[in-house]
């Protein structure tokens, strides 16, 4: 089979104007940005915003292996395959962040022949939204140092700076600094660092507000420092949220492109699903609703953390209601979750599937808890064996699920064919959709929720510093939010070690952040990586590009 | 009279299709990004590639002073009024630079009614070129030190590094850090710094380059660090150029967009004027002499940084040939330079103005030297007595220029016809233009030939940091490239006190740098500062957006 890039780069586009014709986009709603990528503006929202909704799907999966399980693909394929099945459908997607395409995992925006294009820039600027993100964010750092340096008149005590510069790189050069040295021309000395682009606060509002004046009030609100005195400073305190917005306003218009089979996709956003609610913008999954029947979304990581917050943070604060969840697993990411390393996951291995099949339970169950109607998809490869897809369609069939299988990767929207017919009758079940928990509980009480319904756990500890962030947290109005809890993606406990469906363990929170722009309360269960590296042979090495323009290397 | 985003907001705009159509542009030729602004591909350049050229006249000026000159509205202005006389024009401009939107100066795309379209987007993210300029530098600065951090088989001296990372932000704080802090797994420790994106060497070789072959082999000449034993390390030794290359791939594509009165503007790439050479790039400028008659573009800073670079720098390395160079001055700015406070510059003083002229004359006799016919632009302003205009007619027809009033900011192109009838009569005249410098000479004697004939001083000294610099440069081969001189824009000495024209002058040379990709040797003869700091009230503070995006405070 050929590679990702080779597919992507075989393939015949229809020009963007097209695809949104086919939407019923008009053409001054639409902002094309070269022939095969758009924005659409205001005046598309306005026009529809009276319609009535499509049906909302998210796609979500089990706690993530090595394996790999394939959950853009799926969202992708799946989307493709409701055309197949003469339904309407758009997919409302993350948009990739630049750093990592240079570390380890080259390209992302699905695979094989369920993938999103123009594949490279996706990959590479595509429309500028993350480099919009990292200049508002800079902007905001540059005036707080800039602050503090003409005489610090709001008394922000240089120890204290919550904010961090960002750049969407991989560069752990940059994780922990010291800055502002040279001198008094040059700046106030202090500890800082750099986070990458998706992990800031502005990513998370991007994907959060309604619309740009929304966005320009949550800007305001970012809790930058602390004073001397230990009195919070907002972004609204340095006059920094309307020059924030103005680098904004193009980056709040979704981004329109297509499939490979030219199902249209709306990619826009992409914060991260720990210290952020890990899903594309809520403007993006509003208009795929108007826009079309069925909106195929997806959320990060496993869904312990990614739906988890798609329903409790997302749904929660933008009303959006969805019909159905689709779980992703493969027979190789259980066997892994049941003990079995990597290289041999290709030999049947029943003992190991049963163990490992407890993870898809949970997270089945879990799901349910949302009362939402669960359609497992399980990505289908060549060593799978019978008796495996059976036992995993029976566990499916014990916990209430519904079990399709694809083959979206090899053969595109006709390998998904069974999972869109079963996604489209799950819609029709009863959905009554509802948070885990009250946002009327305090923060203790959402997390103990979260800890025991979602990962299983026996209770939560707080450290001695978790406490303390607690308390200032809950005397700047916290207690009203909803949490985010910022844990390894690797395992429903907190610690990545644990596969399966890990049993008597305590969550141990470690410290707090109030997101007070995005509006949610960062908990953190452990350490977590929000500047990555790059590896030893970085991909970097390998990405080209002819004479033509033609990107090399981007698998 | 209305402020320039007022004028701006009020203009209505063709379609850029609209504006490549009438330059013979193909829709296949054409990226458009969003409904005003657009790339023009690889195919344009192939198919134009043999035409005749049109002529091409450079815009320049005197030292700048706080009096303000108007060179880029006088650029803007003389297109427009070229069209205004029956010539078809292109102009090619710089695009400008983020970070000092934010900080005093607010947008820069011409002013009044000279103005390049649409000015919020060119001054805010424009078409991304600026984004991906940082995007490449940052990630051959990540693939260094991640290159030390794996092991360091190239044995780089960490305290070496020549390369610095950058943001387009005017961020003071981040001038000096150390970076690498935070223990083993987290980078080598190390002092290290930003610059502005424009002071990149990355930006300088989109300027020089010719085509995204020739970027990507410039890229891997960067000398990027030495070794222990004092070998060069090029970008090249750390695999970086073709992923630096591909994040570049649209950044090559010159950007088009238009005036106030719809004439095409070509804007492509803007390095400094002092470390680098201050020009948009050599392909905007070569694809402007294919589409028209006349292509208007200009230089940074005054004729002794500016025009100076463009001749012995971009027209040497590329072959362009200019046909007139057009001289920018007021009365006011002449004034200025003759001793006058700036509170005191509208009353008449011919006394101070004869002083003054000093510095024009310089500034016509060392255009002349290039053997290209030389075109003052007098920006009048209200003030200006007939007297004080008249004396400076009479300096130009004695240095042998011509002269022509301009009043394009208040009158648009018909306020520019007076110099466009004079720039197509200078053009007619024999023009053999010769660089001042032959690139035979070392680098000690080229930049004595521009001591003494462009900056009138009697000679050059060299601090033993420079002796030092010089010596290592020469064994790396940069004796046959041109002379790159980072100078005072202030005076035509190294010392921004002296106004007017100085004399019995030394300059000192203080140190040297390699840009071995850019293709020339920078030669510092004072701190240059290339990382901006925000003011005590950035301009940022006033900058907003409206709900229906509309902004608001870029002045």
């Amino acid at each position: 089979m050929l590679s990702d890039i080779q597919i992507a780069q075989q393939a015949v586009l229809k020009p963007i104007t097209k695809i949104a014709q086919e939407l019923g986009i008009e053409e001054e709603e639409l902002e094309p940005y070269g022939r095969y990528k758009a924005k659409v503006n205001d005046k598309l929202f306005q026009r529809v915003k009276d319609r009535k909704d499509g049906r909302l799907v998210l796609v979500t999966a089990i706690n993530p292996t090595p394996a790999g399980e394939g959950k853009t693909t799926v969202t992708t394929g799946l989307g493709q395959a409701m055309a197949k099945i003469g339904k309407k459908a758009v997919i409302a997607l993350r948009e990739p962040s630049l750093g990592p395409v240079f570390g380890v995992k080259g390209g992302a925006a699905g695979g094989g022949y369920s993938q999103v294009l123009p594949m490279e820039d996706i990959n590479l600027h595509f429309t500028g939204d993350m480099h919009a993100i990292t200049a508002a964010n800079n902007l905001l750092c540059a005036l707080l140092d800039n602050h503090i340096h003409q005489g610090n008149s709001l008394n922000i005590d240089p120890r204290r700076i919550l904010i961090k510069r960002c750049l969407d790189m991989n560069d752990r050069e940059l994780r922990n600094i010291v800055a502002g040295l040279g001198g008094r021309i040059n700046g106030v000395p202090r500890e800082d660092g750099f986070v990458i682009t998706v992990a800031t606060e502005i990513m998370a509002i991007l994907c959060l507000a309604s619309d740009l004046m929304d966005l320009k009030r949550r800007f305001g609100e970012i809790l930058v420092a602390y004073t001397y005195s230990g009195e919070p400073v907002y972004a609204k305190d340095l006059k920094a949220e309307g020059a924030m917005t103005a680098l904004m306003k193009d980056a709040v218009m979704p981004n329109l492109v297509q499939t490979l089979e030219g199902t249209p996709a709306i990619m826009h956003g992409g914060p991260f699903a720990n210290i952020a609610h890990g899903c594309n913008s809520v403007r993006a999954t509003r208009l795929a609703l108007k826009l079309a029947d069925y909106c195929i979304t997806e959320a990060g990581f496993g869904s312990d953390l990614g739906a988890e917050k798609f329903f409790d943070i997302k749904c929660r604060l933008s009303g959006l209601k969805p019909s159905a969840v689709v779980l992703v697993a493969t027979v190789r990411a259980l066997k892994y979750n049941g003990g079995v390393p990597k290289a041999d996951l290709s030999a049947e291995n029943l003992e190991a599937l049963e163990k490992g099949v407890a993870n898809l339970k949970a997270h089945i169950e879990n799901m349910r808890k949302y009362q939402v109607p669960v359609v497992v998809a399980i990505n289908r490869f060549l060593s799978d064996s019978d008796r495996e897809l059976q036992l995993i369609e029976k566990t499916c069939a014990d916990c209430g699920a519904d079990f399709a299988m694809t083959e979206v990767f090899a053969k595109g929207g006709e390998g998904g064919k069974a999972l869109a017919q079963k996604v489209v009758a799950a819609c029709e079940k009863p959905s009554n959709f509802t948070p885990i928990y009250s946002g009327q509980l305090t923060i203790a009480e959402k997390v103990e929720t979260l800890a025991k319904e979602i990962y299983g756990a026996d209770g939560v500890t707080y450290t001695a510093a978790a406490q303390k962030a607690l308390k200032e947290i809950q005397a700047l109005g916290g207690d009203r939010l909803p949490v985010c809890v910022a844990k390894t993606q690797y395992s429903l406990s907190d610690n990545p070690a644990l596969l399966g469906r890990p049993k008597g363990f305590q969550i141990t929170v470690r410290d707090m952040k109030l997101s007070n722009g995005a509006g949610f309360v960062v908990i953190y269960t452990g350490d977590i990586m929000t500047m990555p590296g790059l590896p030893k042979v970085p991909a970097a090495e390998k990405i080209d590009v002819t004479a033509d323009g033609v990107i090399e290397g981007l698998f």
